[in-house]
């Protein structure tokens, strides 16, 4: 992965010259087309070719769509793109038609000058934090192509990661843009909840449901939010929480040991740490199946009774438990989580962000279900997700790898601060 | 009714000294003791003079809480009020222990010196748009005592009509303050989704609940909505939409007619008129018993379990039909009413404000199921209930009444535009 250019890097070489959108774009092409960790779904090498041309004269004429002007992009096989289909890594979807538009958030990327190359893989229908269960089959973590990428935005880690594209969106309703972040060793950023559209995104779940995106570094997660969301004024946190309750510790200690080195740089920096205790996180972490649950049976239900057998088995399982689900239930448990997300404000306090491991395992073999006793999939869930259900922005940096061995997420968490001011923050962790 | 002060006219004599707040409020308190429509659950005459007594003195000595400094207000029985029980219009809160604090909007309005001298009438439970289903039996209408005051906050809008008290607090899931206001003659409001809090009171559904108020007139009303929500600045309408579809006429031909008198005094006063179709309204419409029959049931299941009997029957089968409903179903018609408010937003287009009839029908006879085949409950809530869908602001004045018998509400709903801008419109039609 030595020489791939990150993605400010790109914006200043294509602006000043230095690098054509034609070149940039047919170096990617080419990359992706060679990949080998399964991140593909389907290249688009034509239309971005033929794009990145006019985008190529249109500098040579000296217009600049924006800060993306010439760079590729991947997308989710979750989002629309004009002209593709939309698969979800599903065989339900195989004969999905091209869709007519694309996502709210592929069209402002587009504006800014981004040429969308690839579709790229992802857990199916989204539901599902390892990204090993697909039509495609498992995604291949780059650092390692036994283990899993994570998920379910697999094909956008996989493909940042391998340095095949500088940016790639991802969605994240529970853990989808920050464990799959953490696995393969990049940033992933999940806005807070309503910030982005999610129009042209496929629902998992209405109510939990994040669009968010993965770049190579914190500068280029920056510059992206700022195409994405207009740019502004950032604030400076002076003080972040830790979580001290054993509901945060993660099962690898070198996990751990990342949050340890990350609150070193914190301090060193001038910010003061505080010791936070959560005592409700697991009742308000058990809420989360159910609300996910009965939303996604929601949408899937007439599909899974009309062509069961197009689901992977794994998929169609975690859906139809929820079939018999009382409505009192789900009402039930989006009361807990609004009272309990209110008892989670109160008890972190005045802190302005919070830091934590992404996961409690680091990537796991492909298959796995569980690693030395540990179940694989709470472990890339159950520190991502709640902040889905708190809509608090969130971001997983490459934290330090004590071991030397695979990448090592270290989450960062806003609270009352905004996503371009959790990004400053993540910057002083890891630049 | 003659002689009785509106709410601008007491906040004004109390702060020239023309009338001590324990003169108003023992005044209030006589009458609230011989009130004749079933509108007191419970008269806290003690109290209401201790703190009157307390007012008078600090006034004495140059001292003034606020706009409503001595100023009696009545308290459905469905928000806490410290030290009095809570008991919703049902048996099944009637061991209920005294609240330990008041409902937030409660203590807003006490901080600005209003004083609480009694809780009032509700429908059971806040569950009906009639106020003729209750442990304490029916409200009657202040203007023919055969007749409902309409529901649920039946109390309020009787006590208000009838002049014991100059502003009473009421709840709207889908016609609670603006339907009773209607039927009796009076100016009720439901503020947008969320801009009060209901911190306090019953839930009947957490996601159609909306807190507001009743007052004889518009400029109490405004001066009300300064004292919750902060006075402000406020928008002058130009346009204003009619709802030419069917859904939207009145089975009363008064009705239509007062909603057309309002209509001239807009036109007389410069607003331009707007005809507007709604073509998704009925499938709008049909969502609503869904989504609070849902959370009803969540909410009172338990008790239709352990205490059936306690509940008056209407309400109980009312709560009862929810008991099956899968999750599924629920979930659909939050997704149904997000897209379908979204095509009634985009319909509407660029008016300020709607102009329709409150209600179907003016005040029924207590115990009527329909009216000349025209059936009661939907026509008292169907003009009304989208707009707890949507979350828009809405108020209905006291309409013109062509045929000189029961009072005619005019309901008029913000369309982007706030309280205070949509009152002062009001005002323009029912000073």
């Amino acid at each position: 992965m030595a020489g791939v250019l990150s993605l400010t890097e790109l914006s200043a070489a294509v602006t000043a010259g230095e690098l054509s959108p034609t070149e940039h774009v047919r170096d990617a092409c080419e990359r992706l087309a060679a990949d080998t960790h399964n991140a593909v779904i389907t290249l688009d090498a034509d239309r971005a070719l033929a794009q990145a041309a006019a985008l190529t004269e249109e500098l040579a004429r000296g217009e600049r769509r924006g800060p993306l002007h010439g760079v590729a992009l991947g997308v989710k096989d979750l989002f629309d793109v004009a002209g593709l289909p939309t698969r979800c890594g599903s065989d339900v979807l195989a004969d999905a038609p091209p869709a007519v538009a694309d996502a709210a958030v592929v069209a402002r990327l587009r504006a800014a000058g981004a040429v969308v190359v690839a579709k790229l893989h992802t857990h199916e229908f989204a539901y599902g934090p390892t990204g090993d269960v697909a039509a495609a089959g498992p995604a291949r973590n780059p650092h390692d192509p036994s283990r899993i990428t994570g998920g379910s935005s697999s094909g956008s880690a996989a493909a940042v990661a391998a340095g095949h594209v500088a940016l790639a969106l991802g969605s994240d309703t529970g853990a989808s843009v920050r464990t799959p972040a953490a696995l393969c060793g990049v940033v992933g950023l999940k806005p807070s909840y309503g910030a982005l559209p999610v129009d042209g995104v496929f629902p998992l779940s209405q109510t939990c449901d994040h669009v968010g995106f993965l770049t190579a570094d914190v500068a280029g997660a920056a510059l992206t939010w700022d195409v994405l969301a207009g740019s502004g004024e950032f604030r400076v946190a002076t003080r972040v929480g830790v979580l001290v309750d054993d509901f945060w510790r993660a099962a690898d200690p070198v996990l751990d040991a990342a949050v340890v080195a990350a609150v070193e740089e914190l301090r060193a920096g001038g910010v003061e740490i505080v010791e936070i205790r959560t005592p409700m996180i697991e009742e308000l972490a058990a809420v989360y199946p159910t609300i996910v649950g009965a939303e996604a049976w929601a949408t899937h239900r007439h599909w899974v009774a009309e062509r069961p057998g197009a689901y992977q088995p794994a998929t169609r399982e975690r859906l139809a438990v929820n079939a018999d689900m009382p409505a009192h239930v789900y009402v039930d448990a989006l009361r807990t989580r609004a009272r309990l997300t209110a008892e989670l404000r109160a008890a972190v306090g005045d802190v302005d962000a919070l830091v934590l491991p992404t996961t409690r395992l680091r990537a796991t073999p492909i298959g796995a279900d569980d690693v030395d006793g540990v179940p694989v999939r709470p472990s890339l869930l159950g520190l991502t997700l709640p902040f889905n259900l708190t809509g608090w922005p969130a971001v997983s940096v490459p934290g330090a790898v004590s071991d030397g061995g695979l990448p090592a997420g270290v989450q960062l968490v806003g609270v009352g601060l905004d996503e371009r001011s959790l990004l400053h923050l993540a910057g002083s962790v890891s630049p």
